[in-house]
């Protein structure tokens, strides 16, 4: 077992309100020097597979189907490991 | 300036019902090896600071006060690297 780590961000050109909402929040805190905040997903896959490069393949392929929406974001897989246990709790 | 990096993650003992949907989903979607997923929030946090290491220790000074809740989520700073200009948009 894998456990892929994905990352889904919003473009770059994409407004998000969610960041300005926690950049304010820092800058309410104190945090002046805060200059901009995104916030994304960080989805953690374990699948069953022969191998590192196959789960990669497959998560890829996730990826694209549903785990982020091309017209707005973009996705990375960031790193694959073998699965620890932990990890596949639901 | 520079842009750090954080994930927040659900502890593993907490239950993630976002990630039990997107398991189902794949499920539905004929992914059938997939044996978990987690979904966290990425944070990408650009202040202005002397160097990476004072960013660093602001940033994480952040994560505890407000981007992680100490009950149910862990938070860790994967990078902190030179900003981009288009990574301050918010």
């Amino acid at each position: 077992m894998y456990t892929a780590r994905v990352y889904v961000t919003l473009k770059a050109s994409v407004l998000d309100p969610q960041g300005r909402a926690v950049e304010r929040a820092l800058h309410a805190l104190g945090y002046g020097e805060v200059r901009g905040v995104r916030v994304g997903k960080v989805i953690d896959v374990t699948v069953e597979a022969p191998d590192a490069g196959a789960a990669r393949r497959r998560v890829e392929e996730m990826g694209r189907r549903l785990l982020a929406n091309p017209v707005m974001e973009t996705f990375e897989i960031e790193s694959v490991k073998p699965a620890s246990g932990a990890a596949v709790e639901g």
